[in-house]
């Protein structure tokens, strides 16, 4: 598809060109365009048709974006901004340098302007910053031939049409009727008598997260947002509660592997941000894993009596890490779609008590004869080695287990709660159980 | 809400339980329903408003479902069959044992009977497997009154009106119309003359990922499937390609950890089964893990001589491991959200030798102070932990960075070259690069 696009480029065929996009879905023509050496993309971009290049221009990424209306002239600034719903001009504009932003909503309609200058104020991840004002409205005397005279004459600029909401002269919001009930309604039935009075509503500063969540369990198509009077002020569409619900996940992924989350992709991010995400946890984590270290020099007798104990650190600390890690993220994202909740707690750790005791078992037995045949060790070293593990095995499957749970209880992210802090605690105690072990069992 | 309705039943309250339930949310109400004892939910079912019964009985989990079967009479369970979509019987049918699915078959009208063997019939995680059958399709020379007309008379059971299919009478998809079209376009206009050509479509055998990954890419609502010869036979909606997208992501979270996955909610999991997802991959790690104690076996002398570098180990092993983990678990969703792909590799590590040289310095020379003030090794010493702490960690990114995206080329799940198979390769390097280091340096 890129080769063909620079090809025509090349040999200046721009009316085969137009004649080629107009033909291509928007995401495709956005992910095309941004291929293409950024000195050429006011050129393609003005080749397409009118109504097609303000849904390219929302597929693309900031930095086109950016590059694209410094390269506009006002009035080509004004044609796209026209075609935007207030939603993603939202998006635009939070991605954008000041000087950017001043000229767009300069170019942009007063009334739009308002409203974006409203959704603007309300905190990142809100529900209020994520929604869209464009909804259709109706009251509930109006019969269904009213409402799709309305829907006829609105709907056009609206980001759905198939939710629509009754609202109260105070913009209270009564009830919601979709266009299905109207098409499925005889023509002269009210809107009070057939709409849906048990409405989902988010409000406007609740975290986005509980949108997506609602999407989720609801199976719902938008989401009204309404204030704290209640009073409807947006909606959310399911296409938004999608991206908001992939980025949950990226942020959770991030967490759990000990970044601080970024919503930027991650070839856009620049080295020194890559880095102050990374290092303070970095940072946190190596000096807690001193204390280890501490734990290692304080058996040090015990080591120089039986040095070959010391090749079997790295093993037992991995295993202990990897068998804390896999309870802690199975119960982390238990906890965040909510498959456990605090309360079950004890069922968890009773649960994992008996895995890790399954677990500790078999690895202890593989291990026994694998030191007996084929690094003959002796039964003794050996012994120590394996117990050791079954009740490292053990404590970390607890640890990880709990960790999470504790966290969200006292309303920290259970994600941090991941392999790296678990690996730490539990390096530490394993140790103390093998020296503790090995002064039992080997008299060292 | 729980305690509400336990209440209402023990005081044998049942017309206000009626008419509490009748105000909410089937979702909510499913969720209050398996909460109950398992005794009481035939009764509770019962109670529901018939138009309430089956969508309550969608929401709830499979053994649930499977206990009210088993108490419904045929007829009740006929009732409930009748209201199903197809794909949500097929959700069902597949979490069933042998005998349920027979009685359920047996009562389904036998043209769905016949959609619902069809749809079994496609491989598990294909697009066939998760779509439903029931949408509007139209022809092109039905005009926007015929089609409303058709939508009319058969949309009521279909799972979404909203996006219609052109079709010929082959079958063989031609273009889709939303509704909004049909709202917004002349009376008389034909389906041809208003409908989108340029269709995005999946077919049948694709991995559901695909259409999920569609879903965001697009912004779609609903996806049509086609078969092999580009014949449309069913579609998919929004809130299913939301499910595909959340089991997607906790497929990749699992693998992350070392599991094999599952899409069993983790309290309904059994203590042997949960073993079995786990052990395995415990066990390969453990292995690979010994060949770590090998290296320092071999450095035993190194050891006797500064028995202190000892106590290092674990801080060294667990930050290389940290490291290596941050750049794993990024590059996987980077490439899994499609932000970075094969042909990205060099500029990958590029970007992560920078950022491994920013976070070794800083974590090197916090290390350096530390252990000249704190731990008082001396200044060769220290300079042995720190310049291996640095090359580690280079190491530890360029690993991290490189194998995901290599075992991605390769065919294989990127996801598993996440912390845990990083952590070992990365440790046993570690200690290679430690004791030259130590034998350049300290001389032993």
């Amino acid at each position: 598809m890129y080769e063909k696009v620079i090809e025509l480029l090349e040999q200046k065929k721009y009316h085969e060109l137009k004649s080629m996009l107009a033909d291509m879905n928007e995401a495709d023509i956005a992910s095309v365009l941004m291929e293409l050496p950024q000195e050429t993309l006011p050129l393609v971009y003005r080749i397409l048709p009118k109504e097609l290049a303000a849904e390219v221009f929302v597929n693309m990424e900031s930095d086109a974006q950016e590059f694209l209306i410094k390269a506009f002239s006002d009035s080509e600034l004004r044609e796209v901004l026209d075609e935007l719903y207030v939603d993603d001009a939202v998006d635009i504009i939070e991605e954008m340098p000041a000087n950017v932003v001043k000229r767009i909503l300069m170019h942009t309609d007063p009334v739009v302007r308002k409203s974006i200058n409203e959704i603007l104020k309300y905190p990142e991840d809100s529900a209020g910053s994520i929604m869209t004002i464009e909804y259709v409205d109706l009251k509930k005397y109006m019969t269904v031939d009213d409402a799709f005279t309305r829907i006829r004459r609105t709907g056009v600029d609206k980001e759905t049409i198939y939710i629509c909401y009754v609202t109260d002269d105070n913009r209270k919001l009564l009830g919601l009727v979709t266009v299905k009930d109207l098409l499925l309604s005889d023509k002269s039935k009210k809107m009070f008598e057939i709409m849906e009075t048990n409405v989902i509503s988010v409000t406007t500063l609740e975290d986005k997260e509980i949108v997506a969540d609602k999407f989720q369990k609801y199976d719902l198509m938008a989401i009204p947002v309404v204030d704290q009077e209640e009073r409807l002020v947006g909606i959310v569409t399911f296409d938004d509660a999608m991206d908001v619900l992939q980025d949950e996940n990226t942020e959770d992924i991030e967490k759990m592997a000990a970044i601080t989350p970024t919503d930027k992709p991650y070839l856009k991010m620049g080295i020194v941000e890559t880095w102050k995400k990374r290092v303070p946890w970095l940072l946190l984590l190596m000096v807690s894993a001193t204390f280890t270290g501490k734990i290692i020099t304080s058996f040090e007798d015990a080591l120089q009596a039986q040095i070959v104990l010391t090749s079997f650190i790295p093993m037992l600390m991995d295993t202990g890490g990897n068998c804390g890690g896999q309870s802690s993220v199975t119960i982390i994202r238990a906890l965040s779609l909510g498959d456990v909740r605090f309360g079950d707690i004890f069922k968890v750790i009773w649960k994992e008590f008996r895995v890790a005791l399954l677990c500790g078992v078999t690895l202890a037995i593989v291990n026994f004869g694998k030191l007996m045949l084929f690094d003959r060790v002796g039964v003794l070293v050996s012994l120590t080695v394996c117990l050791t593990m079954l009740f490292t095995i053990v404590f970390a499957k607890f640890v990880g287990a709990t960790l999470p749970i504790l966290a969200k209880k006292i309303g920290f992210d259970p994600a941090v709660m991941a392999s790296p802090f678990i690996t730490t605690i539990v390096d530490a105690i394993s140790l103390i159980i093998y020296f503790k072990t090995a002064g039992l069992i080997l008299g060292v």
